[in-house]
């Protein structure tokens, strides 16, 4: 995680305040629940929530001391709270308080990453309805095929975040359970009950069996599901960046006055946003290795995760964040260019329309061995002219094609909008109306 | 995919039979979708279905000259079919037939690991419930805890293998889409109808917008399940090893007679169940890192997926099956050492109740910082000894603690049955009663 | 590892024969030094050599049995040997043998990599001297930038794959040891003559400290530079489909008479080779990571690291070697066409020449940043012209430009030969002549 | 990279003072280069070592405005320099200076990893001979096997490390390079010689071929060979913490007076610091995989590698240095149990000599299966009875076994020096003395 790649909202997760903020809530509920129960005063409970404070450098002063970040913290409330204070954390251990808080960090993360992807829907939503009609050719293995929509291709952009939508929210229940059971998880010291009302008040579910730890398959299963999000950044960002290619050029980063795409060449404009987010995904996935490496601990616990979990907690959220945010920018702004899109398909030389030739010639008798044969056999001096000679003209003048298939047919099958019939059919699929 | 770590029901949906079996169920409820829509003669449909065939060394042969898998299993066909089978595949992509006959395979694989995990819930439940009241001391950073019971291990386990089923379940509706949208996905040369029809049929959902391929986002999503999965085997199988350690002996795979742990040395017993899981589990998961980098894939598809898929579809899912197998029998057969669980916990002299005690002193007004270092000098002195000092014992002749704490209530803080308390509360949370 | 990317020549390391023909000559060599010693008789030596063999069938036969495989073949190399077999694999353990055995098929699948790759290495040495001044566009970014030869980007790739021949030898030195040190690796019932004679004999070096097995960071390093390698091998493989997009086209694979590139589309050549390039590499890199898993074994060895190596070994190695077969074949036949790239680069308009013209601007005494705007402003032009226009013509026409610099400076600021002067400096850095 | 994992050496390196400080000198030397060329004044080169100077608050401003952050270094330099700061950056790319720059940083950090484990090795070695002899019980899977020593394990670890350092002798090579090449590496505005100037002075070779990028394939074999060394550092971990584990207590980490184990248990004393060592490698090790992902640039460049590496650059090398120092550390400070080690040793009733009483049943002319099951059988016993019976004991009673080999060379058989005597053998092969 660093600054340049990261917004303040989610950084603020992952500081100290917020942590000690949420570590005050659970102690602060697990108390009102003891006291429910009579395990200590109700004066104790109501106590921390109208005395208790904690300031992070006291924490930090006491940890520096007693090397330990819970009782550091517990000691400093208790210099505000006072006397009542011996009741706080009662039959608990650090863990409960450490995991629980993590699950709300994870949680606090996954609402932030949800409303990202809400926000880039919308945009993704709005260039696909704009583009709905703008032809440009499809490609595939980055050649040619037929032609497709502008509006498509935000269209499957749409219902690929649309996925990635559902699946962070399956991510954030994953994670967002509470354990208050006490040392290896078996509440001898403490009642499930202040389980269930810590899980209650702070938005969780009970973890139904820890053991002093929540179980780290539900981290495992949260960080791959970041990685799935930030390979789908990778794909947008990877056709970004091949359309603003100087031979295709049909799309194109937002370039502001002034900027300077190169210190050297003043003639440029790079991709550098997309490339960036290209990199970012990287960087994202591969911290679903080290979380899956966390699940195997050591019967009811080691501690093995948690320095991994103080990197990639912060690391993969953040750099989430930034680059949905980033990649929403660069979709809101993109620069898109139809005429660019038309010129490019027109050159090749009717290339595209090489497979409804082939289909009317089978339609018309001949095998369809024949037929490929045929339509190959014109279709390469056009790809070998690269555009220069037209397949429709070819086709005209191959009198083993015309016999079969007439001039007039030929010119239907070269027309366009042909391949565009289908769109409605797809908007509806994707966007529900 | 290696014969030794393979089982028959899996491999057998890799194998080229059951492959082109769908392509042939593809192409054939194709011809009826076709046939509905009058596009194609309703003889021909019926013609697919009834002399349709394949037979699996004919179309290697082909292919060998063609160099096009779906095209020499179309050409195999049509040498069945006859005239009728120049109406196959109108309009249609091989990637039509290949990556919905992809989803079908990782569907039928996802049903088997879904079994496999059944089973495995079974054994658990049932090790669970024998062991129940089963006590042995819970470890935190492989130093004893306090006891927890071997029951709870299975319960976690259970809990944990629960969660994948559920995790599976939704991978398998991930992968269970359905692509027939012709060349770049626009339905060009063939009716929607016939992927909602073909759909239909094969138990699928359609894909809301393919590009000629269905995006990978959903395989990627699939193998990070499996890594995960394969990860909680990892845990468990750990746990394992762990037991079977000759100090701690507390359970043991199943040793048959006439087996040999090792050719040198005849007095050895080895985990190498377990431990052969454990290296399925780094192998399984590490597939997750080529699927997600599968999603970026140029415009509106290219091929680079399907080399990594040809590896990683019969990888990935053959290793898995055999490792939740191997796994259930493991657990199945798992020698537990009662005996051994009580000894080992008997051996440090009573610390695991340390908490107990400080959580009395505390109780009786000693502050929490005094009870801790209270407790904490005698409980030194016990782990120094290695067990031959009781904790018991010293607390007793402690007067600074005798005078808070009766040597008849010390009596009661070490008592077992304390720790047990909620094993029920834990069991109906995991097995709903 | 499948049969569609295997090579017979890496698949036979991996078959039985040659797994059984190494632990023979280990077997035997090692016969011969504890006949050297005394501690066997010379006889009971020359009867393993001359008498010694084996079957994989009967093997594989007695294996079901024993379940254990060194075992199974000892008892079948005693059925040919006769009484005296009792004498081999003498205070030896199954890991000196298994081990010792990986580090042979280590070593010889090494040995094949470093001759894929000097096969490699000489088509890329011919391609670049072929094209050395061979001008096309290079780009950054994707971006048109300024000239670069076809040549210079073969060089690249040499340099590049030259790199990873010096880090393959280093990784067949890592792995080429051998230890014969009997359980747990100290040599109590086997002299380390034994294995320092089989060392020599075998081309090894002996293992510094085993303990029973040798240790798994030599082969984690083997694994990561595989790694490395692949993703070389991803590199050049996605230059060539960059070329061979339909708008770039300045290269191709070679398609052959006959070949389809699409069962739909009859026009289509898709650069099929290097796009199944791309993922091997991603499969390939993946294995670095359970190669590193398995470096922290327990204690002197556990036997996780075994169904890994049982995995990745072959699959590594066998598509490491296909790769680089196909991508040497893919760049011995690639097609290049040196118009398309000259055509390409002129199609923007002189831009390529706007670093020259910054250049001497400053030269001629303006600053660097008015240099800079006054090249943008005129560049920005071409750009959005999309290459109408030519910043040539547009910097005679701009009388703040012609002020400092002359027309007929322009014109030579425009001269291509520029940026190829340095063009056979790198070449005999990288080829040494 | 975060506080509480950071060493501020390490972190220095990463600090904006270094890296603008690197630039400088990168700008300077290629000033001294180009005056000597004659291609700028050698007054302007001298003013740019006199007065040249920047700040990095400043840099920060101006980056602001211009969004480039080697435009925004050169302007500040410019404010110092004056009117000579024209000629700096003659011909230069700001890739030459930000490549050149990262060489510069990643040697910098393997010399303070080269340094840590050298310090590493110091320690190891020490401890090493410390403990030559110092018998404890090996294990293969967890199981007693046959004895070792604690000096063995250390000089097994020394090994590992030793290797490793050469390791990263070698990855500072491979990063060691220089690239002042200009637009797309072609020295089209920049003579070779400032190249070769600038890297001798820095101590860098020269790249042969750079493409405005120096290649990255050289990074990803840095950062792999950082992944060796994490998982070397998790294996020496993962031994400590076994040693730990309460049943065997062979080894513990130093733990201070006043320490608290756990907040909830005061009897506890964890392996805390190797288990945070084992966490570190799973996320050092991590950053292999995008690393190796950034090798495969688009053509000439792209920039998608530089997010990933700001991010893995500092994460790596600050936690593996960091993670280095702890590990010698712990080592340095581990607390060794010796008797402990033959308690455990002489708990399992002299299993560890089974293998000795098979080689000598041997010798004495029973078949190797015979005597393997007369071990086996006996063994056994002393298996289940948890080392209450005695092997010896039961061999003695045995009368199959005393027919062969008397009580007398039973008795021999179970004497401990027969496997300690060749530690020194091994001892010399490692530490060469």
């Amino acid at each position: 995680m660093i600054p340049r790649y990261s917004r303040k909202k989610m950084t603020d997760i992952w500081e100290a305040e917020n942590r000690f903020r949420i570590w005050f809530e659970i102690e602060a509920h697990a108390c009102d629940a003891n006291a429910k129960l009579g395990r200590i005063p109700e004066d104790a409970a109501k106590a921390v929530w109208e005395r208790g404070k904690f300031e992070v450098e006291r924490i930090d002063e006491i940890e520096r001391e007693v090397k330990h970040d819970v009782i550091a913290f517990l000691t400093n409330l208790a210099e505000h709270v006072g006397d009542e204070a011996r009741f706080v954390h009662q039959g608990m251990t650090s863990s409960d308080v450490l995991d629980t808080c993590l699950s709300v960090q994870l949680m606090q993360a996954a609402d932030i990453i949800i409303e990202d992807l809400e926000a880039l829907l919308v945009v993704l939503k709005r260039r696909a309805e704009e583009h709905k009609y703008t032809i440009c050719i499809g490609r595939s293995h980055g050649i040619h095929a037929e032609p497709v929509t502008f509006g498509l291709k935000m269209a499957q952009a749409y219902a690929e975040f649309d996925r990635c939508l559902s699946r962070m929210k399956d991510a954030r229940k994953e994670v967002a359970t509470c354990a208050i059971s006490g040392a290896v998880g078996t509440f001898a010291n403490i009642d499930p009950f202040v389980e269930e009302h810590v899980a209650k008040e702070m938005g969780l579910e009970i973890e139904p069996v820890s053991t002093q730890v929540i179980p780290r398959d539900r981290h495992a299963m949260y960080f791959s599901v970041l990685g799935v999000v930030a390979s789908c950044i990778e794909r947008l960002a990877v056709e970004v960046r091949h359309l603003q290619r100087t031979e295709v050029l049909e799309a194109q980063e937002y370039f502001s006055k002034g900027q300077k795409g190169s210190s050297a060449m003043p003639h440029k404009k790079n991709p550098i946003l997309t490339e960036n987010l290209t990199g970012q995904a990287r960087y994202i996935r591969a911290m679903c290795i080290p979380a899956m490496e966390n699940v195997a601990l050591w019967h009811e616990r080691d501690i093995s995760h948690s320095s991994v979990e103080r990197y990639i907690g912060p690391d993969a959220t953040v750099a989430l964040d930034f680059s949905l945010a980033r990649l929403t920018n660069v979709m809101d702004q993109l620069l898109v260019y139809p005429d660019n899109m038309l010129d490019n398909m027109n050159k090749m030389g009717g290339l595209p329309n090489s497979q409804r030739v082939l289909l009317e010639l089978t339609q018309a008798g001949v095998s369809r061995e024949d037929a490929y044969r045929l339509v190959q056999s014109n279709a390469m001096k056009v790809w070998d002219s690269r555009g220069d000679l037209q397949l429709l003209d070819l086709l005209k003048d191959d009198p083993i094609v015309t016999d079969k298939v007439s001039p007039e047919q030929l010119d239907e099958l070269f027309n366009m909008d042909y391949h565009t019939k289908h769109v409605d059919t797809i908007f509806r699929r994707v966007f529900g109306s």
